[in-house]
């Protein structure tokens, strides 16, 4: 399959959340706000973005099962299993996290925004105009 | 930063488009159909996939230069230059692309998809419930 595919974190989310425990199962609709911290060296990438706006924002779930193909929906066993390719579960095989977030504010090459479902520390990797 | 991420391909894409030159700037806006197929080891993780549903796919832009952090949108020069963090365009620090597609038919393992922007032969990432 060719070079092995592998990604370099562009910066760190701050989030209220420290575990999964306390994590929403989706920010999206919590309205959760919180921090990218984007590393300086791509700050040109940065310029564009404007508060206001929604951006997706995709970001690495590190404690991810990534061997599991079927979960229960929001963790909820009274719920049937259904397979991860119809799910938002972090469990995947590339656990990739995606949410869309609003832009509330941007200083320096740290972005406020709304919207967001990662726990604290979890290892950027990409922000992209909306879908 | 921890361990390396490293992704493994899913699946492979099946589109109309074998060059860039070819393929349009937003296959979502063009409805462009195609097909997403699954290594048949994923097939669990497909249960629950329904037709008519729309699906937030990630695949790798292997053309990809990582290391341009502004470009022309959609390649046009007599635009000015804006930061990759506030485009869609391929290159960008990690090239991962995201289309929201949706799902035309499911038969085994190959799902016919209608929004993509991939090229022929794009290796498959992700397949998820729409953001």
């Amino acid at each position: 399959m060719g070079e092995p595919i592998v990604l370099e974190p562009i910066g760190i989310i701050r989030s209220p959340f420290h575990s999964t425990d306390e994590a929403p199962h989706l920010g999206s609709e919590a309205g959760i706000e919180g921090e990218l911290v984007v590393d300086p060296r791509y700050r040109d990438a940065m310029f564009g973005l404007e508060a206001g706006r929604k951006v997706l924002i995709l970001y690495w779930l590190h404690l991810a099962d990534r061997g599991r193909l079927q979960v229960h929906p929001r963790g909820d066993r009274t719920r049937p299993l259904r397979g991860v390719f119809s799910t938002r579960s972090p469990h995947r095989p590339n656990p990739i996290g995606a949410d869309l977030v609003e832009v509330l504010e941007i200083r320096g090459t740290t972005i406020r925004v709304k919207g967001l479902d990662a726990l604290d520390g979890t290892l950027l990797l990409d922000i992209k105009k909306e879908v």
